[in-house]
């Protein structure tokens, strides 16, 4: 039976959504078993009786905050995320799930669980919503500075994760650029592209605009690039929402029009809700860990653990280190 | 009087909505003259009679066209591109406009009109909308890899424009990073922060989503993430209006909604429509230099004639100068 380790205590908004996502979740997958990491008195009022024998609770006293630094995560060890982390390095869980402090769950994975053989540097991956589906990009956040070497490990674990866990056959990987010509780049990413070459299916410099277009599955980035496209995309979707609520009140004939679009928005926000999608997988620990947002509601818990166990249940991991083992 | 030197022939869409754009400007502005760079056999038929004597057309008979390089720029001594530019470096024109390759004019402006006394490096800058107004980014193309210093100086010429031509009161200024706070960043950007620090009303470290939500008016960063801050912009706008659009067609309903929803659609496209801002100036060339998207139609032609006229009837450039000298 799969075993998966919640930091139950991170959350932006308490434990209630985070438990009702691990109860959403164990309703609808039967073969896997969740241990909240958190307080018990706080957690066990939260579980309907009928469930209480598919959650554990692993008792934990303290709770990094968001305020927190992410280099204290390694002291405090009576931590929900520090705790979580140990059971999973144990072997006591096969996955890690965490809506708090993401710096703390990357730091708290990356040095407690440990690097897959061959990793220089784990990468968190974010899935963006295209017309028809979703592309893969990473690292969208771990590693600030990179070289080229980092940016095609990033390539290499896409790939992996894209066909093992995601089920992409045969992906399409792109490396985010100024262009498309493959003179376009910095001096990082046209050493990178070089190296990437060797990756199937590699088609070369993308765009910002191709995240969107769906013309590639998995782009490459190093973190700094990644937050910063992460964050412009968040801010411009929010912006024309606001422009167009702005406009909306202004109007009484386009407020009939916007009870009428009301359908078409919901579908609008259900492509481009991260709920959808649950959380960000940091690729490259040997276990799976996935970094849930800090607002995560029940679906996105639900959804961050359904990744947690698609990863578990695929040899990635293996695979990586197969693949980097060639390589070097 | 003011005279613009327009390339007239590098637009996506030949010299047609060049000339429009010309005469649209000339229309609401009767202190200019425009000299248009092209084919006369081309140009002059759709030029009005009434516009003749505030149109002079100076023949060349090459074009750069967006397939060549931009280093054959400086070769190519009759393209249109390459003898507007020479009009503005020997006193013949006041600023220069182009819808043609913009590599080609960045590099003839730079190399051919110069760089200001203490410019490192010119910089792309472009206006990004928010909900109530615009944020001045750059750089957005020009420097694919950039120093603390070119930052810095990219943060000085920002201000500079945002307060002499858009008439910003002083202006607040960010740095483009990975998060907020002052230890975020790479290496690059952490040196840039403490340079950047002289600077009045600097703001510190700004995130992508800032750029479109009003909190700051100059956004500084080099020309590698700026082009795929601005290209993910495109990418997710573009893919909101196919989503909305694709779920349109699906729904008798949200068709009568579309209907009423269409003057809400239009002020949006107003406020995100890069024809409203006319083009991207190249700032810390001797001379104003706009460059105008490709596809630019009449009216992004007007308006990028305006900037042009703006920035040539400011103190921008000594301004520039003035500061630099102190800085270094």
């Amino acid at each position: 039976m799969l075993k998966i380790a919640i930091d139950a205590m991170g959350g932006d908004n308490g434990c209630a959504p985070i438990v009702d996502g691990v109860i959403l979740a164990l309703k609808q997958d039967r073969h896997f078993t969740a241990i909240l990491v958190g307080d018990k008195k706080e957690l066990l009022p939260l579980i309907p009786h009928k469930f209480q024998d598919r959650i554990e609770i692993h008792e934990s006293s303290d709770v990094i905050s968001m305020h927190d630094s992410a280099t204290d995560a390694l002291k405090r060890k009576e931590s929900s995320a520090y705790k979580a982390i140990e059971l999973v390095k144990k072997g006591e869980a096969h996955a890690y799930v965490s809506a708090g402090h993401s710096g703390a769950s990357m730091s708290l994975a990356t040095l407690r669980i440990g690097r897959i053989k061959g990793v220089s540097r784990p990468a968190i991956a974010t899935l963006m919503p295209t017309v028809n589906g979703t592309t893969l990009v990473l690292d969208v956040g771990a590693n600030v500075d990179c070289d080229a070497k980092n940016l095609n490990e990033f390539g290499i674990m896409g790939r992996i994760y894209a066909e093992d866990v995601l089920g992409i056959e045969d992906p399409l990987t792109g490396l985010l650029s100024n262009g498309e010509e493959e003179s376009k780049g910095n001096e990082v990413t046209k050493e990178a592209f070089k190296l990437l070459e060797t990756i199937p299916n590699f088609v070369g410099n993308v765009e910002g605009s191709d995240i969107f277009n769906g013309s590639v599955d998995v782009v490459v980035c190093d973190g700094f690039v990644g937050n910063i496209m992460l964050k412009t995309a968040e801010g411009v979707a929010d912006t024309i929402g606001k422009i167009i609520k702005q406009n909306l009140r202004r109007s009484l004939v386009s407020i009939t029009g916007a009870v009428l679009m009301r359908k078409v928005f919901k579908k609008l926000k259900l492509k481009v809700d991260y709920a959808e999608y649950g959380g960000a997988p940091l690729i490259g620990v040997k276990a799976p860990v996935i970094i849930a947002h800090g607002k995560s509601n029940a679906k996105a818990m639900k959804n961050a653990i359904f990744q947690a166990i698609k990863a578990a249940d695929s040899n990635m991991n293996t695979h990586i280190e197969d693949k980097l083992k060639i390589k070097s």
